[in-house]
């Protein structure tokens, strides 16, 4: 097994389906930009789908999970034990995204990469486990090569799966005690930035929790300098196989022309891990919600990204993307659902 | 017929209901706080409907269209005769809020409150003329206190059949040629502001035209100076009809108790316009996007109003509150959705 495939360029977006949309927006009974945001979104997605109707009736999620080493540096307001409770409950549809999953009509598929506790076989969960969680990056390596080389190729079946399935949208998700601490680690290597740049409160440190959670970070970064040049040996050294596998399967959706909606701050730093080996994907991403988590701004910026939604939300596990599904469905209903001027009768501008 | 009705206070919300949503929401399997906006809509919510189990399954959507006697002054980029054509195109189901309200599984209702060309009965439409449009205000008061009295009376009515088909929610659109400008002169009024922090380019305006607007703006206010103090006399001098029909559809569904999404720039100046007529209505209303006019962050600036929403919408009709729909039904769900900590087993915080 090899990552040879990260070299396959993404798919091109449909030029001339892009201007026709542009086109049809300014037929639409409404003043020219009056839908905003959605006129852009409803144009773009005529553009990856090659198509004068854009749809995102199907739309898949997959939930990846997976602990963390860095828990060990007491990083995390909640025990590690709740990564693989929140599989049974992922599985059991208790959880934030199962309701979700539910409420859009869209296909849920939870994968466990990796938890420090072996749950064994659980109905409604894939096990796809690369080891007892990450190492403790403080110390090592987070992964080795050939961990790094499988999560991503996770990822890259789940997009695989998605695109077979005739989906029409993406969304990854994750679940980790302790993963905060790797996005940000990461997000520090990607961006060159101080650890207290990204280092936030995740599932609820208090101010002191954060000072020590950059602290971690710190010293990761120190242990790890002269090796995080290369994006994807940052993500081997300061990653989380969720986070990997996000990150393979964002390239390869790209790969695909399968739109993919980005979660919020763990995802966003496998995104930018994922444009960092292949600049080209960023073209099939839409950003959903700006995170609550300070450092996702940071990111954003960095990645040029403008997220449709902010409701301080800090989930994860995909909650944000799902949220704004139905802002992409509405875009897509008013772009082939209005009338045009000539259609209605109405008159233009004066 | 009089507006004594007004005096009338706003239901009360139910403030067990309210507690016992907030100890939900620290129960689920999340954060305290990871859905952010979510949690605090899903609480509101259950102390309006005083239930645990929140819901909008039934949405109401009036759309209220007339004319505007400052058209004449050459206030808008498109012709008066569109007012009367949108409303046909609301009709038949080409407009914006035609195509969110059918994917929304809402029910519209469209009444025409007054077009300069009156075009007879129209299947869909209810007809509830008060005149063809508002006289000129740059010259005469927009308004009878009669036509003012009728049209609050039209929005009351309109809310009292949206209760009585059991809706859930209620949202007031609206359209009329010219209504950006009566709806900042209302609000320079109301909020003692000058005409140019909100006049704006309304349906595309150029800088010239807007400098045009906020100058009819100026000589409005110069006209009535002394008259505005009273906030339905300041709206029945500058306003429009379908903007005081808006005021009290909204007046009337926080007396019975029927929450209320405001849409943008037109709608939140009807919304401000009752709040400072009946202060305790306020309580019932959401306030669902900012829009891009640019004026509207002055008005929510007074009503300490952060909309859940911020697309770049301008085109009213109630589109924007109709694209927050979803948000508000998602929040309702996990809400009455999630598993609590105790049900799946999952660790509470360490």
């Amino acid at each position: 097994m090899n990552a040879d495939w990260l070299n396959v360029p993404a798919a091109s977006l449909n030029d001339a389906a892009r201007r026709a949309a542009e086109e049809r927006q300014g037929q639409l009974t409404k003043p020219p930009g009056a839908l905003g945001r959605l006129e852009s979104v409803a144009i773009r997605l005529a553009a990856m789908q090659g198509s004068s109707q854009p749809r995102i009736d199907r739309v898949r999620i997959s939930v990846f999970a997976a602990d963390h080493g860095v828990a060990a540096e007491g990083v995390s307001a909640f025990p590690q034990s709740v990564t693989v409770e929140m599989v049974r409950n992922f599985a059991r549809g208790g959880a934030a995204i199962s309701v979700l999953a539910r409420e859009l009509g869209a296909t849920l598929e939870v994968m466990n990469l990796g938890t420090v506790n072996d749950p064994g076989p659980l109905d409604g969960v894939l096990q796809q486990r690369l080891g007892p969680g990450t190492a403790n990056f403080t110390i090592d390596s987070a992964m080795s090569e050939e961990q790094l080389v499988r999560a991503l190729h996770i990822g890259r079946h789940s997009a695989e799966r998605a695109r077979l399935a005739d989906g029409q949208l993406y969304i990854g998700g994750e679940m980790g005690i302790g993963n905060t601490t790797s996005a940000a680690a990461l997000a520090c290597a990607l961006l060159e930035a101080p650890a207290e740049s990204l280092a936030g409160p995740g599932t609820g440190l208090d101010v002191a929790g954060v000072g020590r959670k950059a602290e971690v970070i710190r010293r990761a970064l120190a242990r790890h300098n002269g090796s995080l040049a290369d994006p994807l040996e940052a993500l081997r050294r300061l990653g989380g196989f969720e986070i990997a596998a996000l990150t393979g399967s964002y390239i390869a959706c790209a790969q695909m022309g399968l739109p993919v909606l980005v979660d919020g701050f763990i995802a966003t730093v496998a995104a930018l891990a994922a444009v960092r080996r292949r600049p080209d994907a960023g073209e099939w991403f839409f950003y959903s919600h700006a995170s609550a988590e300070p450092g996702h701004a940071r990111m954003l910026a960095a990645l040029e990204a403008h997220p449709l939604l902010d409701l301080g939300m800090r989930l994860g596990e995909g909650s944000g993307a799902a949220v704004t599904v139905p802002l992409l469905r509405l875009a897509c209903a008013l772009h082939n659902g209005m009338a045009t001027f000539a259609e209605a009768g109405v008159s233009g501008k004066s």
